[in-house]
């Protein structure tokens, strides 16, 4: 069953081994696991209903707390801590876009905020409900999952938007395709809130961020419906896709999206590269980045990523002789692991993965072989789970991520890392924190930093803890020019660094284009932009 | 010199030769070709100048006739027939952000509209000047032209807007770059144009749509500077580059822009094979577009587009030696043309170029080599030169280009060429119809009709013929479930059909949009969506 204050299915545990956690205790000190409400005490402590009655609206405790909140820290920490001071006063899952219509006509009839919930996996407080007067319909998606249309001629498909990853994947992989979308999310969110959230999955260098998988749908707005027919490309004014695309509610309800899908990947392999250094490594991948191979993945991890990778890999044993060739090669301490995958017909692949390796080597890269890489896919949606491990152990895992040019992206990196040990180091704390580039472009590249610290045990503590870090951050990205999101989208947590890119005169663009879809200001207010 | 009532350097004659008119004559019956106005008799029907005098704003006639059109066939037929009842007040040629803003002042403060003009260029009816009450000003950015940075290390080169495509390839090939960017109109189009009407180059498939190379900017408009900063990528709500894209100078003028460039490629082939038939052409060239290799083109002409440039290409002894041993291979009546081109490393082009010539080759096609090729590179920008020729001899070439999926590209293709043939039927005329796949997509490609007819010598006539072609031919874009452009935008041309694919809820978004950036309707009003 899908875990109620924690990630993922609550069978699957994935836990830390008594090397990760000395690992941790010497960086951070002893984790103080917090005293944990349950989930009868988090649904009594759920307040009154708000909301007339509706055949489709559900107004049991149960459901408004399962569709309260997402995954962020301050998520976590209120379901943790049992703070449920705000929930949505009931919640729908309609099964078809005119029950989308009759649940916002219901909505205006009753001067409810709306807001759509897709897996709830955001991680930028896009779902929560704010403190109001007005009542709050939460209008959950996933009961709109089934794959409506396959054009194998133009390679489409349209889906309900509620659908979730493995779903999806599921229906197309039938009929021989994919979509090839996989954040590290993939197991619970949904195709809507990829394009809602603008959303890329780890393979974007082959399939593409969500913005160019997105070939068209349905929004149920509350002035209209708005449909967008599909083209391969176009020329006639804007594109209103561009509009929906990180709209993050604020506009209305995807109900249906058509997507672009590939043929399955006839073979896909994953190497693994160290170099001795972040400088060369960084180098290298910007290389790989410019020369327009056809990779499906580069992901490059700095020094403190890779040993926190190989030491929670377990196998000590394996690790150790791993390190030992490698240090014999010239990586040691300070080494960064680069992973290249490359998916298609085996001759097209093996030759982009040979001409990549080559670029590699130039480098000073030392290629390890496939089994690291073929590792990293079995877990690619595991390691999110270490959240949970770690919080039973007494430690956060927070991350945030940006987007930078080449010229930035190593200042982003210690930026983001130092802004980090300030702001615990100004709550008497330390910081574990650690970075990846996600997602490598010829332009530049997404900057992902991990950070591990201590629970206090104390909810106000520990919010607090997180507010520091968030912000002081946030306004490391913001100051070092990078995007105050990659790949999360805006929500809450961002929203207050979002009119630092988009500047006064753009912040209004995006107001005036919310309100003339939603006259009332009824869809997810607060969320993205203030209203 | 350029030419002020065709098309490019008036020393270029790209004739028609003795085969090819026998060949236009026998399908169309003998030209007509009409008198012609002079450049003094065009400037002396320029009408008087409602604009009070600014340092900045040139208002003689010369000025104003040369800034008074496009290159649409009506716009033609108004050069050509002497037929200049509207043109700018004055014509303006800023140097830089600031005499933009100082311009933009002056408009508000003489109630004037602004029409901005980039290499004027367009097909569709952009920068033409409507009937009205109201003085116009025509901002022509083309000495906004320089190259102001180059970050090599994130491959980004900002430009002056205005700058024309063979001085941005200049600036870009004297440090080694390339943008990519080779519409048929790049020798007198500006990269500020590109933007604002989502051009597509002819290498597309390698570098991508303006939409892609365009990473960032300035807009001037009415209500202030909007500044998009550049990022690889960005979750970050409303990207406001796309509301830039395609806006037409609805909302501003677009005065320095941002674009990824790419290393010259090292090496650079254009293969041509031939198939039997179109259905055979279509299935492979979609298999080729379906299978993700790194090409830089594809291009695919139907039988009469293959006959006809063959038949245009003189050298009658070398094709024929060709067709025998095309025929003699099973390409007779009814060969297709595709062309294939790849750009790179020689390494990479020549392993992406084998791997489609074995597709094409599954497919039924037989690769001629690349004399075709290179040719065809060679005269990539010399073909627009023969609507000049044939309007010499009294025949007009017109174009009509659309995008749609796969199963609708057979059907479109046909669609076309048969609206065409009916709508100058009821004219009592016949039409030259032919057509290529220009930019090819996994998921359907664009269809580029031309159409070559007689001229009548008579304006009023030919006016009428014109329309009676655009609006048939369109409306089969419309029904055929195509976008009403695909790569020359929607100007006053298109304008009548962009409600059908973006839908009236759409139709107010832009309007919404452009209203918010330019309160006073000042904006190239008329283009794109009424006001």
């Amino acid at each position: 069953m899908k875990r109620w204050n924690g990630w993922g299915d609550d069978a699957i545990e994935f836990a830390l081994n008594a090397d990760a956690l000395a690992f941790l205790g010497e960086r951070l000190g002893p984790g103080t696991p917090g005293a944990e409400t349950s989930h009868a005490d988090a649904c009594a402590r759920i307040g009154g209903r708000r909301l007339p009655p509706h055949p489709l609206v559900d107004t049991s405790a149960a459901a408004r707390l399962a569709n309260a909140l997402g995954q962020s820290l301050p998520d976590w920490l209120r379901l943790r801590y049992g703070k449920i001071d705000t929930a949505p006063d009931g919640v729908a899952w309609p099964e078809s876009g005119e029950e989308v219509r009759e649940l916002l006509d219901f909505a205006a009839r009753s001067g409810a905020i709306v807001i759509p919930y897709g897996g709830g996996t955001s991680v930028a407080g896009h779902v929560g409900v704010e403190a109001g007067a007005a009542p709050v319909l939460t209008i959950n998606l996933t009961r709109m999952r089934a794959m409506i249309d396959l054009d194998k001629e133009a390679q489409l498909a349209t889906f309900g938007a509620g659908v979730l990853g493995p779903d999806l994947e599921a229906q197309l992989r039938a009929f021989g395709y994919t979509l090839g979308h996989f954040p590290q999310s993939f197991e619970y969110s949904t195709l809507g809130g990829w394009v809602v959230t603008r959303s890329s999955g780890q393979q974007s260098l082959r399939y593409g961020r969500i913005e160019q998988l997105f070939a068209g749908g349905r929004v149920e707005t509350p002035a209209g419906t708005l449909d967008l027919p599909t083209f391969p490309a176009s020329a006639a004014g804007t594109d209103l896709r561009e509009i929906v695309l990180g709209s993050e509610g604020r506009l209305g309800i995807l109900t249906e999206a058509t997507v672009r899908v590939s043929r399955l990947p006839q073979y896909e392999a994953f190497h693994a590269v160290f170099f001795p250094d972040w400088e060369s490594a960084a180098a290298a991948t910007r290389e790989l980045a410019q020369a327009k191979l056809p990779l499906s993945m580069l992901r490059l991890s700095n020094p403190l990523e890779t040993l926190t990778m190989l030491t929670l890999a377990g196998h000590k044993r394996l690790i150790g002789a791993l390190e030992t060739w490698l240090r014999w090669r010239g990586c040691a301490v300070g080494k960064c692991m680069l992973m290249i995958g490359a998916s298609g017909t085996a001759a097209n692949a093996k030759h982009a993965l040979r001409a990549a390796l080559s670029v590699a080597r130039g480098g000073g890269g030392v290629h390890v072989g496939r089994t690291m890489g073929d590792k990293w896919k079995q877990n690619r949606f595991r390691n999110v789970y270490l959240r949970n491990a770690a919080w039973e152990q007494g430690y956060a895992i927070d991350t945030v991520e940006t987007a930078v040019d080449w010229p930035g992206v190593t200042p982003m990196m210690h930026a983001l890392e130092d802004a980090a040990t300030q702001a615990m180091a100004s709550c008497g704390e330390r910081v574990h924190a650690y970075t990846h580039l996600s997602h490598l472009y010829a332009q530049g590249a997404s900057v992902y930093s991990t950070f591990v610290y201590r629970l206090s045990g104390n909810y106000e503590e520990d919010l607090q803890r997180w507010r520091r870090l968030k912000s002081t951050v946030s306004e490391a990205v913001v100051v070092n020019g990078g995007t105050i999101s990659h790949q999360h989208g805006v929500g809450t947590d961002h929203a207050p660094y979002l009119a630092s890119e988009k500047g006064l005169l753009g912040m209004g663009a995006m107001r005036t284009l919310f309100r003339h879809f939603d006259p009332d200001g009824r869809m997810n207010p607060g969320k993205l932009v203030s209203p």
